[in-house]
């Protein structure tokens, strides 16, 4: 059984040994470690797999222990995740189906290991193909004067299913603090761009207007400042002046399908964490 | 003997068959075109490389017959430039090394078909890689008090040597309108970062800070707005938490060596013209 | 009404002068204008999109003249393709599923200008795939002892169908002769690997074994010698060491959904010519 | 003061803790870890860079207990590394100056920790260069029949010197079984093709003709096999029908160039391991 850990404490002295040592005390074996210190800030970080034989693993004495022992001792934020637990995955979109059906393709077709409850969006149009993946569908319309209950609604159902994380899979709408601050770190954004060039509205008409040569896509999770909380992954393509907006648009699709998945792929795997507005990726 | 000829009007019917029928009237052979319209801006772009046979061409009585038949016709901006005919290019620098030792490797290896009457810098520091080089070079200290002095001086140089292109091989100076004046859509200046991001000063502080996952090297025209001239060339690389900053800058050196050289081939090959601060390039 | 032209022919001196020429004649306006010159082979190669006036324009009669004063005089292989005309391309799969889902997506939303009469398949497995996007599927099982018999089959189909062309979306058969001579220059392919490297069967594998640092796909059109037809597109991805079998499988997905993409809406484009077992591709 | 330890052994229990443990235990603090298990091959890798307090690290003792308590128990092949320690890197080379020229660049700019004590050459083409960069030069020609001796002559040359490892910056002989010998996993090559696809000779005429739409250069460590050794770096570029091998040969020696100064500098950073002929690089 495989058990997946990250740690997030101050660097010190001996943590690497004293942490593989409890896990070896507890008779896991590590299959997997990666660790960062980011010595200007003097933070460690540390994802772990280990191998537990499931017959004789606690989880809860585990966690006891670790807590005691370990947590308390390096001042550690951690978490514990067992292989095989699904999370709960919400989906947001608008008008724009090619997010959505990328993510749904590849959830059709075992590539992630979550659970979808629902989808919600504020338009009416994407249904079908809710439908064709058989996912249930809320259209949650969003106006200036509806926005606070219309979030709500979103809240209400995001609890009532438990959901983990949500993904906005060009969700054409600003998530207020309402929402991000039930939800820190556990919403994905993809922004059509390579952030922070052309953040906010229309950026491919942006980049297209500035004459550039490359343009990108950017996934982050979401806080209060708009297009500006931690980069979870990057990627672009190239463009010449041939390029119209169209070209622009069709071939920052692709982008977006890619770069999005991936992050939410980097998401369920555990390997993302988030510090001073950064994300440490273990890839 | 190969001429190639640069065409610039608002688009208008007709115009493709008449220039290559003017070309081929006067005994060439298209051995390369290429065309762009701008259709929002009505704009018409073409490049064309032509094969005359030089004992029967001249390119006095072709210059006046192009003028007269289709220049004014259509209102056209043009060239026209003989293969063999070697640009001047001036190189500016200040410390930083990996630019000039790489344009200067590429000269030397017969990559760059340039003349380099001489180096000019701000400081005296990459003197040697000058005289390992074998080129003159140009010591003009510029200070807050000076610079108006400085930039009389270096365009001095450039006027001496009849210099026909200018290259900010890493010069960490801003240049005045004084002499962007005087050089048009020729001065080529590589910037470290992924323009628009991270305009301006410490671009790979920036880039760190923000936490994005790769990072960029812009070539561009020089214009009165720092950093803001039409981009010739981009590229970029990826990096992770775990590069520092020295690792950016040691990342950054390899992109801006590469964008900054192929803007350069692009420039000296005809390849680029330049349209409401952007550019066409006929690769 | 805009109308594409593809030429080939020797190079001869004059070409593109007279083919404006009488397409401007025609009454055509040219919008578009690409053209490759292989002077080793002395072949030459046009694209052209003009815009005719359609009250005036006889597609018949353009035929018929450019067939007599152009074709004939410079030994033209040449084609007209009216925009608006959607080809009718037939899907081929096997048991995977990501690069089906990936052209259904694209064509639902409305990325791909074709019909789709149909989807033959080996295996039953993705049946229901083709009846969550409503097109039919045809289950036409191959063996050994069946292939000539399966392929008569499809033959049957694709001609009933009136087929323009076929997408072999991670088809796992070998497709004979029978069946590629009637569709030259028209079955396209998707190679899990960046040929030449790993022809042939298992190619993750393969490259997996070899420790390459950089695994790719590639889009070709189908030939009698296997993954030797000419290419169309290609693309590569990064792997590392800790990258297992099962990772290049699906870090590879995504390049072969990618590339194959690319390379049908090149080839819907008429983008795409073939000579020497290689491609002109007019991006 | 950063000590590197490198430990390859075959995968069991408690191996991380048990390491980390010692080195705490010797005063060291960690600041850098990586591993990796190749579970199919039951392979343990792993790098890790401490902090010793060089008023108390004695760095024989510290090997000997190493060797005593951990070496012999876990059956490691290991090594040790002191930051500062420069290796002595040969450099071969023969009439292309591209790759010289940016290796001795970034030697000059300080981007390679390492001495070169000299350049040998099949050839006294590249002699000026070596001059410019003062770095003495041996000619050595090789022929069918000197080659015996030739080889007898660089090899006392490598060893007058303590040569540690060997670049070939295209060098365009065969190193024979009788040098490789010497100098395992030590003896860089750069390939100028995406390897496996075109080993050999003329590797871009190769690909030119087989119509490939990217091309690649490949940094290896150089074994009997020919093009066959274990891969340290790939890198790759786009080209199109309109690149002739002139073009192919251009933008390949920007990939060479790049490819190969990677590769050498995760060589001396003690970066790489070796292992059933393909590499583990922890970046």
């Amino acid at each position: 059984m495989i058990t997946t850990i990250l740690i997030h404490c101050p660097d010190q002295k001996g943590i690497i040994s004293t942490v593989t040592g409890f896990i070896h005390g507890k008779g896991g074996n590590i299959v997997y470690l990666d660790q960062h210190v980011d010595q200007q800030a003097n933070a460690f970080f540390m994802r772990l797999e280990s191998d537990f034989d499931s017959s004789f693993f606690s989880e809860t004495t585990f966690r006891a222990d670790f807590e005691k022992e370990l947590a308390k001792r390096y001042a550690m934020k951690w978490s514990l995740h067992q292989a095989g637990v699904r999370p709960k995955m919400a989906l947001f979109v608008s008008k724009y189906n090619h997010c959505l059906y990328d993510l749904l393709s590849r959830f059709n077709a075992g590539e992630l290991a979550v659970d979808i409850p629902f989808i919600i969006s504020n338009h009416d149009d994407l249904r079908p193909i809710a439908e064709q993946f058989d996912i249930p569908f809320h259209h949650i319309p969003v106006t200036k004067a509806s926005k606070n209950e219309a979030e709500d609604q979103q809240l209400k159902l995001l609890e009532e299913h438990a959901v983990d994380f949500i993904v906005l899979a060009r969700y054409m709408q600003i998530v207020s603090g309402k929402v991000i601050s039930r939800y820190p770190n556990k919403i994905i954004n993809i922004h059509h761009s390579f952030l922070p060039a052309f953040a906010g509205a229309k950026p491919y008409h942006a980049a297209f207007k500035r004459g550039v040569k490359i343009i990108g896509a950017t996934s982050h999770y979401v806080t209060e400042d708009l297009d500006e909380g931690p980069i979870i992954e990057q990627d672009v393509t190239s463009v010449t002046h041939a390029h119209r907006i169209a070209d622009f648009i069709a071939k920052g699709r692709d982008l977006e399908k890619i770069v999005l998945a991936r992050a939410v792929k980097l998401h369920v795997q555990r390997k993302t964490m988030v510090y001073a507005n950064k994300t440490v990726i273990f890839y």
